[in-house]
């Protein structure tokens, strides 16, 4: 081609561009509460993977997402993965990862989208204002367990691809989605699939993207890390079975006396980690780091509001988004065996488990943090001199994953919220785990960039969960945008 | 009458009574598995005082209760006690206490028994082999929440009388029966019943007799003291919902961080109370207590095989049973609000309620337990310096009730066993709680004795709850010749 010629051509291809994209947007607005019925269909199924009992929910889950993908035309595999072990010994088979390739033209880029379907437990009783798996619409948002968290986001991406389909517009990259059953209990499984499909699935992937979390502010962000996660269960066993209180106590050591003396020695008042070795291992904040946070659109008054704490542990908003980003932090998430309803029971639990996880940053390595903690309990509690026995386990133990910025990946990202919301995002870090950001990273070699659509109080893992109808639309918006720019990257490079 | 005649009728009442008692004991034996039935179809109702979900069900087994003893021809009564106050500040009707009378002759003496049909909370996933609420007969012993403690020996009352009328035989004493139930949450509401009917129903009540405990081997007990209990809410609230850990770990202290913290304050690793003051307050053991525990039958290595324990917390028999039933203990029982089911759940709980009891002795006293324990954690917990709330209520004061054995009742209640039993009882003292004990003390002053029927190794508050066949039966033929014995208390004075 005439190198004279190729501006005009490059005009008229982004005029071209300009018009699809149009086409596009009117699309989805026109398919909204088609959208919003899929996500009310995919919230209905209860698909906990924490919870061994709802398991044929999980896999029901997974077929429904295999389904979608089919009926779009995709080329989809349900991948089997194995068995999950439980701490009783038995097994059961882990739910099968989805997989889907539309398209599959050598000279376009191949984005790979990673999401989940599964979520977190949730009961009406916890507290929610409407039942958790009946996505329920109020003033434009839409409630319900794993509307956020990842469900939306997931069906998001699907809805981008189906747009293009549905307008016989040609996919500007090939796309490939991995869709997985286990995502909130440490992507049981999926490591090893990924590893044994290097070299086929995965092996002409040039970029990966992942929508598992939210926005730091009304500002769209973009995320280029997240913490690790190890979880812990540490188990006290004494009587053979629960006791009377009133019958025996005073006779025995209390299962509960010693579980509760040794959490206790896990975290100071003022939230500081008590355990030998893991603050040591933390790579020290440096001042670009500093900087970058300073300079990050944040509303500390608002983020109490949103929270509800009138004294926030840091009252500077460097220190609070660096103890959320990039220090570990443990919590204790609660105690199975105990008496938990309402109510008294007088009651001494026979064997109680304490339930707490370790949110672990750069440099710190799960198997370490796994050594760190089992022996420092082991040592608080044979310090108590306790006939009860003790058992720590490290049920999850999820890697931290940090990225360079100064990549065309960012700059495709950050192009395609400018286009969608007329701003520039933030760059921002995730204080929860996206377990397998890491696997992806270490495996591939190929750049991660993590571009959420969740608002940034959409509330994860606890009561009333929701996405708002905004975020979940203009997202999938932002999809078919972060495509189209994936495109261009190709381009400036030929 | 002339005096030398007197012996002769003696012996010929005697040989009469002697003819009698063979014919209850034969009808007994006749009944028992009518008896099993009543007392399945009694375990079958949910009757769990704390629960107020569970209320209508309690409602309805007081009006069974009271059908039953009208059908007997008892003078029945269904007692209005008030309203509950739940901790939201709303009420709800407490369940009526079940007052009968069976003979009113004034030249006999009257007994008056108490016992309770409401249950400690059992659900099969706690670790019951058998449904909680369905009575499962296996190798002689009946499974059952509730069926120990303490429907099965208010049967046993209930059927000693039934025995006697259904053979047209007179009562040796006229027997009163006072039936509540809320005894398991501290029996609310019974005790202003009590003082209300000081001068109408428990005005003529001679002896006082409670069957809500149990044998401390397979050796027939008379009880002569309880413990009281002090229940504790401690209730740490801090954000206004549950957070996501990955998302807000580090920037929030936690609420479950805070109460574990206060409550490793309550209790040493060796069990020594820690609240100031507490100690201080017990009447020291006496060397004729010492001497009293030194005589009494018990087994240190059964004790620990029951309990599955290897190691108890005292190794000699007369400090472990001293701990047991004379100086108080803590127990903490668990925590509402946190995680507690299986699985993994990574989440920051808003709100979490430690529930904690204090077993008390003389000379404490729930009030000023209270306040020991309130400043107690208050103080502890301002030390902390925490953003979140704590709210210390005490939710339950029973007081402890002691007895002197040397009088007449007790000696009745020893010729009672040795007929049945054909042995002597031991005198042991309760290490649980009969709230209501030191209250008909005070308001009747009448002598009270504690007869359990219920078996050394009934698992009470626990799983697997049960009474034998042997314990249920024999311990009605005991009330029967219990019943007998009171009346030669009368003669004896004549």
């Amino acid at each position: 081609m005439n190198p004279q010629v190729l501006p005009a051509v490059l005009l008229v291809l982004s005029a071209v561009q300009a018009f699809q994209y149009q086409e596009l947007v009117r699309y989805v607005d026109e398919h909204k509460e088609e959208y919003v019925e899929t996500l009310r269909n995919w919230v209905a199924v209860e698909s906990d993977s924490s919870n061994v009992q709802k398991r044929p929910d999980l896999h029901h889950m997974m077929g429904m997402v295999a389904q979608k993908l089919q009926l779009m035309g995709g080329t989809v595999k349900l991948v089997d993965i194995g068995e999950q072990e439980l701490p009783d010994g038995q097994s059961l088979p882990l739910p099968q990862v989805v997989t889907v390739q539309f398209g599959r033209d050598p000279s376009k880029q191949t984005v790979c989208v990673y999401g989940h379907v599964d979520v977190q437990p949730a009961k009406l009783e916890d507290g929610w204002a409407t039942d958790p798996f009946n996505l329920t619409d109020l003033n434009g948002n839409l409630y319900g367990r794993g509307a956020s968290d990842n469900k939306a986001p997931v069906l998001a991406w699907i809805h981008a691809v189906e747009a293009y389909l549905a307008l016989n517009m040609e996919l500007p990259v090939n796309v490939k989605l991995v869709i997985e059953g286990m995502e909130e209990t440490g992507s049981n499984g999926l490591d090893a699939m990924i590893m044994a499909q290097r070299d086929t699935f995965f092996s002409d992937v040039d970029y990966i993207v992942i929508s598992d979390c939210g926005w730091l502010s009304r500002r769209p962000a973009l995320t280029y890390g997240t913490r690790g996660n190890c979880y812990f269960f540490a188990e006290v066993e004494g009587p053979k079975q629960d006791l009377h209180s009133g019958v025996y106590g005073g006779t025995v050591i209390e299962p509960m006396t010693d579980l509760i003396g040794i959490l206790d020695s896990l975290i100071s008042p003022s939230g500081k980690i008590l355990i030998p070795g893991i603050r040591e291992a933390v790579a020290p904040l440096s001042d670009e780091e500093w900087k970058r946070y300073q300079d990050i659109e944040f509303d500390m008054d608002h983020y109490k509001n949103k929270t509800g704490v009138h004294q926030l542990m840091y009252n500077n908003k460097v220190d609070l988004l660096a103890h959320m980003w990039r220090y570990p932090t443990v919590s204790i998430h609660g105690i199975e065996g105990a008496f938990s309803d309402p109510g008294t029971k007088t009651v001494i639990p026979a064997k109680v488990t304490a339930k707490f996880s370790i949110r672990q940053v750069p440099d710190m390595d799960p198997a370490m943090v796994r050594k760190q903690v089992t022996e420092h309990l082991h040592s608080v509690f044979a310090k108590r001199k306790s006939p009860n026995k003790l058992k720590v386990t490290m049920v999850i133990g999820a890697k931290p994953w940090l990225s360079d910025t100064q990549n065309p990946l960012f700059e495709a990202g950050k192009a395609a919220v400018k286009r969608v919301f007329n701003m520039d995002p933030d760059l921002i870090r995730e204080g929860g785990t996206i377990p397998i950001a890491k696997t992806f990273q270490d495996v591939t070699q190929k750049s991660i960039i993590m571009m959420p659509i969740g608002g940034f109080d959409d509330g994860l893992h606890s009561q009333n969960e929701k996405i708002s109808r905004y975020n979940y639309i203009e997202g999938t918006k932002l999809f078919i945008a972060f495509l189209n720019e994936v495109s261009q990257i190709r381009k400036a490079r030929v």
